[in-house]
């Protein structure tokens, strides 16, 4: 399952690939915490509506199916009693406060309910995934989870060395945030049905990338054993 | 030529992409810089030599065709007096202060001349693109050439309101460093020819991704002509 | 009056200063905004109110004495029409988002209405300076304007390359922020009437600090004349 | 001892403080790391030399005091063996890479072999404390120890949770870095005896602003005994 981006690679390629060593396992630590990226109405539409394509400009076709997983992966972490922190792209809907986005991406501009201005629906996480009381939610104006919040200093108070990045998109929030766990030198686990994006070949060649060079890309049913692992450990302790 | 991702893209793709109105065109401002990535020969080998892919575990076949687009981007920059810093990958050849990288990529692990450890051949920039005496070299542990290096404060000091980045690969370093340049709010050209990459597919992927999300990816006329402009206003005031 | 620090300094210590050409001027730039630091009602009580230090365990005496000032300086911004930004100190009420802090600092422990938690009085900005739609507000879970919070992109967005810094406490926030403003190298100024702190002696020495280091701290009045300079220049052109 | 600060207050400071229930102690983590910063030639001058003042312009008169301290710290931390970092400011003797210190600043700005220039006497680490192969020299442009250096990923990868920061001075360099600290949420400790600065004034409200918000300010000899601890502890794992 994670050679979803073996299919478009040459016989060139793998040896490019081999001679430099790249993608081997990293392995992960020994204090995860689940990153939600962006699981909001704007980025999935709502749930088994034929409509979503006309009334979500930026719904990802996928998005469901990669929150039934993501929901797996919730409860696996609450039961391991793990920190989990989700992320919202929260725009202010009168003051500029994104820049360049709007500059790249024009689906916004007009406004709308149905996008990831603060307080409209198209902001709020999917009640799929609903937050529980005590759990963070950090705002975001920009794609890496990282970037102008607090996540990092969160994730050093509560000793994490390990982050699990589930959501939205592949090839932006997810990519910007797993990017960002390397340099910062947090081992990083993508669960691959865990995360989605609005096209398939950037998908794949994105994971293909973070499995290269930033992340270990794993099954989710991997990803859940050794959350198991990591509770079990807890219990025992 | 700046559709070299198209032939990737499906029909559905490309209605998902117009319903976002994905990849406007940002535009460039008034006071670019010009970014050159990691521009060395553990990423490049020698020019012509026919046992590059050999001795060079971690060179991009394409690095030199780039290379003198680079040249030419490099001259222009020079022209136009705008600032010019270049990255380096350096690593220490003693101590672990690459953290997670020597966990993904095993190139380097055994040590070697033609990487990029401080102090060996693999490491000095390539004598195409040397640079001046008053044109920084920073140093770098990770892809961004923002992460862990003094660049940002460098680019407010100088004014700088555009990043005009090249070099390699397209789809680590050149990559992070763009969607730095768009979180931070920099207007971002990435000149097509200018930028390379190991693996093709990824090249192109990420320059789509690029171009969709961070920054204007143009053909280098293109920037050649901006540069142009930037200078003539210069000699006009 | 930006000598306030003068009395506590002895000869060697000027002839120290004098020696390392310590305090030049650096002047300011072109396109300022006015960052107001943690306005809030927890940092000065009610005006005028008898009971502050009984009811508001983090008042500062002085609050208000620099709020005139502030008002003052925040009306000639606005006449100036440059980016004007607050900040507050929120801190989640329930989930432990501040670390390092609350191991610090008790006041907030048994938490309380008249503290920095988000949804209470204490949190909010004071009337006297409440802002216009428009005004960008920043939450903020540490010391610097900077850390953690989009400020920095902001900036970059609106071309600013000067920051008035206001507010409180002049040994804490102010003085993390106006430190950031240097190591990105931006022009700083600090209105010495507007910034105040709890303890006298450490109000003093840290604007000797910041004028000695890395900012030019002056009289309000002499900002007062640099906005409305800046506004005519606007009017003019 | 950590009463330096005790005369400058009054009975009212006092009360406000404790009043806000500052300056409590936070205790230390598990897992320190020792940072030693700006430990230069150009900060101290030569040991014993009748001429500091006069030929080192930045040399501080205690620097020396303060380094027969850091001698033992770094002993010890080398027996407990931590991660040991040094910093050095380290500025380009021909291009301008320093930005706002040169024009707050003046002492190197006709340059000089006693300053902090590149390949001169003035920038070396001061024989006393001469790093050993393997331990980490970090060039920095400013005066945080984490602003553009690769300083927390290496903490992160080190699974650090403490840093103890020695060195100068007091009012620039170390409070910059220990205020971070405070950010990033690590544990910080500042031994008194082995921070130094040129004015005493500042070097002690600088001890008490560090003490009341950000750090445990402690003897020198309470760190040794935490650090023998440290080191036990994992001769008995």
């Amino acid at each position: 399952m994670t050679t979803s981006w073996d299919d478009y690679l040459t016989e060139e390629d793998r040896a490019v690939l081999a001679r430099g060593k790249w993608a081997m396992k990293s392995g992960l630590g020994k204090r995860p915490a689940l990153l939600l990226i962006d699981c909001q109405y704007y980025m999935t539409g709502i749930r088994g509506a034929p409509d979503n394509a006309e009334k979500y400009p930026l719904a990802c076709p996928t998005g469901f199916a990669a929150t039934d997983h993501m929901m797996k992966l919730l409860a696996a972490s609450r039961e391991a009693a793990i920190p989990v922190i989700f992320t919202r792209f929260a725009v202010d809907p009168v003051v500029d406060d994104v820049g360049m986005f709007h500059r790249k991406i024009g689906a916004g501009i007009g406004r709308g309910e149905n996008l990831y201005f603060t307080g409209t629906h198209g902001c709020e996480i999917v009640d799929d995934l609903k937050p529980l009381p005590g759990e963070i939610v950090l705002d975001k104006k920009k794609k890496s989870a990282f970037f102008g919040t607090p996540l990092l200093s969160l994730l050093i108070d509560r000793g994490v060395d390990t982050c699990i990045v589930v959501g939205g998109s592949t090839s932006n929030c997810v990519r910007a945030t797993v990017v960002d766990c390397e340099q910062y030198n947090f081992f990083c686990a993508v669960p691959e049905e865990a995360v989605y994006d609005r096209v398939q070949i950037t998908h794949r060649i994105n994971l293909f990338d973070m499995n290269r060079s930033y992340a270990d890309v794993m099954p989710v049913a991997d990803v859940l054993a050794y959350l198991k692992g990591i509770g079990d450990a807890k219990k025992a302790a």
